[in-house]
């Protein structure tokens, strides 16, 4: 049986889980759209490039494996900053590229959408992030694989037939692990954590974060020790456990935390990621001694460094403790009361009195997406209920993902069949750039729109931080038109917010939402400014 | 004396022309832009870095050079698309890209806006692309002047200092070409001329087209045949001249214009340049014989190529027809008269009756923008006064760029003194992708929107060319909250049109405007359904 090149890359993909392909469209990809369809695919169409990568990459995030279709030249190069973000975490996201036909390449002529030098070589730079093309080396011949998915980029050649029976196989291999070293690792841990006498876990979100949280709430019911979490491990835990003791992020932390965190005598860190936005711009100060710093393809304890995986040693360690005589007759150490929350009673809206307001906004089940910046930091004074999740970059840090992921995160979320409501928390500065994500936010988008963090940095005042002046409310509805009913709210008082948290029309469900919130002029979180040493 | 290397560049900037600096900054970039406006550059922020790179592009048209700022990671990446526009038509734009400290990118630490990987290697794409980086060979001490300029783009040593006496040194040597060479050439086209009974001009868009559309007037009023333009040539000449033919596209084209053209036994084409946009798609049917090909760096006769250059070679061609007797005594010859366009008097608005209509709209020193597709196709129906420029892009072919290079024309148009009214003719496909370039177009903009070309293309009904229903005149007040006044209007019917038009409040220029046409589902102008051999 012989199959097109093109539906079996969408077969692919399907396998894979992918059941929405995101991206735009043009002459070079119409033929090649007319397969997704036919392989039971869903396509949406996104208003540009960068927010359909950002789109595949909330996708991915959620269901596992996202993709996304460009032309070559200005839609390829446009999806890069997308593209480079979804590398940056271990989200897999393939895409596609249409180009010209053979033919029209190997002619000379200067096709549209080339530079006009007659050169086609427009290649993304970080070849090495196209997992999917990864994929291709399983096709069953495998002497022409790399071939073959070249020339699935064309049109034409998507349209050439080729076996089927390639798709029998699976595509990745296992991590594969020595039981041996698994053993050792988990006898070494278990000695570490009951010879201390404060150990604690922090959740970080290195790591893949996607696969090894399952095992989390596991662990820390086995180890009853307190545990935090880091900017990008916020949500991937539950935080209404008494165990819970806050987020900590280096000196920017309440003093509690800090304390607590950097006197204990034994750290299991989940997918530690050092970056400065995680680390509270690289204030943290836990000794490498007393870590347990579990990645991806090795587990440390101390100096020492095992090649295994986090997933292979979480399960074991969960059974590990919970057969541990030692652990077993300690007592339950909570952690110290953690108040950090300041709630000034002002008139005009505060940063201070926002985020920890929020939380009675969010129910169990709510994904949350925030931005880098103000939300990104002022959401770790947010209280998350159980069964909530948070998503946040602290690494690529490229403001404008917030909004357009939510897209893909809909999608996906509403693919599964598990219901949940996306609370977008962004900010005026990233929406100028990826506003137009709103078009396709039909569906549970909760946007709030705050100032941004930039003020913070160089240049308080300066020019060069003035963003323009934009009717959010006005621009969600005008995006909105498709869409039967959208709400949108304006609020710039503490006591208008209050009456809107308390309102029940902000909880219907099925109408989308936006809330403009004017916070004070040059206001920050106060975590924030303790790192820049101000107030 | 010494100064910052920062100032330093800022300063060529200037002596290059720029008077403004486009970008989007961030933590990187913040003490960099404290410089120009010590220089005497203005600083414009664009709400997002596509945006941005196409108003360098746009600004550099008109006013021979533009800078663009964003930093590393995603910033740069996500100019990229507008970079390798401005390469693709010889604009020149300088990409200047902030880094992390030295110290920082030596510290191995994970910051952000990398990919994570420790690796700060996020090149663009295509380095030659950066002219003002070749610029910098020219530094004073030679030996150093690219490590000087390397290092410019990292914030801390923007602010180190070297010596500024460089900056006498002019940037550019001049193109070398040859007496001798030239004098032969324009005597072979003069004999080619002589010998000719039908000569005529091509006005086209390549090879620099600002550097020698001076030149042009001079040369029809010279010759007195008669001329054409090409899609990339619209706007370079005046077409008021009686001896004006009209639009040459190839196929698409009206019948009389097609056996004027290839009926020429001598076709002066300047600036050719034969990308599919350009020729109707490769539907051009000129004989190689029959042409000069006048180009950056060289002009053909026939099959023969020379080393010189069409801005070499027009001026002497000018002179040697004005001392011509043979040409002197040659009876003036005008073009065919060309009636093609098709005014249907329907009660809903169509293409065949829209561009010929907007002609009695436009002025003498209007600036026109049109994007690729429907609008840069329809265009070639629109009559233009004198004096009148047209841009478009016939070869990157990037939808998304009419509004966003709109943005750098408004202020170069501005800082140059002359009076210019921006008209934008762009697609509702193409505002998906830039539509925030309306939140800086405060002055002389009138966008029209008009339905996608995308749909005569490959999939006429198919869901991949949906594109969302926005309200346009919604959006665009609600991105100009800080412009006192606004102007929008909807029109759908041919008689609303036409009161429009002949409306005198559309004329007033103080005012920002926008036009939203809605034009009959799937319609196109009648050189695109040529094309496509649809009616």
């Amino acid at each position: 049986m012989s199959i097109l090149v093109g539906e079996y890359l969408f077969r692919r993909l399907k396998q894979l889980g992918v059941g929405t392909v995101f991206g735009v469209p043009d002459d070079c990809e119409l033929a090649l759209l007319d397969l997704p369809p036919k392989e039971g695919l869903e396509w949406m169409g996104t208003p540009n490039e960068l927010v359909g990568a950002y789109a595949a990459d909330g996708y991915a995030r959620y269901k596992g494996f996202g993709a996304l279709v460009t032309t070559f030249g200005p839609g390829e190069l446009s999806a890069l900053c997308g593209i480079g973000r979804a590398f940056c975490e271990f989200v897999p996201v393939v895409h596609i590229v249409g180009y010209p036909t053979t033919a029209s390449q190997h002619s000379g002529r200067i096709l549209h959408h080339t530079l006009g030098d007659g050169s086609y070589d427009i290649k993304p730079l970080h070849q090495d992030v196209w997992r999917a093309f990864c994929a291709t080396t399983v096709l069953k011949n495998a002497a022409t694989a790399t071939a073959e998915i070249d020339r699935v980029l064309t049109e034409d050649v998507a349209y050439s037939s080729v076996p089927a029976a390639g798709l029998d196989a699976p595509l990745y291999p296992h991590i594969i692990s020595d039981p041996d070293t698994e053993a050792a690792v988990v006898k070494e841990i278990l000695a570490k954590i009951e010879a201390a006498s404060s150990p604690i876990i922090v959740v970080d979100g290195g790591a893949g974060r996607r696969d090894w949280v399952p095992f989390v709430d596991k662990l820390i019911a086995a180890a009853q020790v307190p545990f935090y979490v880091t900017t990008l491990g916020k949500g991937a835990v539950n935080e209404t456990s008494s165990l819970f003791g806050g987020a900590y992020c280096g000196a920017g932390s309440p003093a509690s935390v800090i304390q607590a965190v950097e006197a204990a005598d034994c750290v299991l860190w989940l997918g530690n990621l050092p970056s400065d936005f995680n680390t509270g711009m690289f204030s943290e100060n836990v000794k490498t001694a007393n870590i347990v710093d579990f990645q991806r393809f090795s587990v440390s304890v101390g100096q020492a460094k095992y090649a295994t995986s986090i997933t292979h040693i979480l399960p074991k360690l969960v059974t590990g403790i919970q057969k541990s005589g030692a652990l077993a007759s300690r007592q339950q150490s909570l952690p110290p009361a953690c108040t950090p929350y300041l709630v000034p009673a002002s008139e005009t809206l505060t940063q201070d009195y926002l985020w920890p307001r929020l939380s009675g906004f969010l129910r169990s089940g709510d994904l949350v997406v925030t931005e880098t910046g103000t939300s990104q930091v002022g959401f770790l004074s947010t209280a998350l209920p159980a069964q909530a999740s948070v998503w946040t970059q602290a690494v690529y840090g490229s403001i404008n993902y917030a909004a357009a992921a939510a897209v893909g995160a809909s999608v996906a979320v509403k693919a599964t069949g598990d219901y949940k409501r996306i609370v977008i928390v962004t900010g005026e500065g990233s929406l100028q750039l990826t506003v137009q994500a709103f078009s396709i936010l039909a569906r549970h988008g909760v946007p709030c729109v705050v100032y941004t963090v930039e003020r913070y940095f160089h240049g308080f005042e300066a020019k060069y931080n003035d963003v323009p002046l934009w009717d959010y409310c006005a621009l969600f509805k005008a995006m909105a038109l498709n869409v039967p009913r959208v709400q949108t709210y304006k609020v710039a008082k503490t006591a208008e917010l209050d009456a809107l948290l308390n309102d029940a029309t902000i909880r219907e469900e099925a109408v989308p939402k936006l809330v403009e919130l004017e916070l004070v002029y040059g206001d920050a979180p106060y975590l924030l400014r303790g790192l820049f040493g101000k107030k």
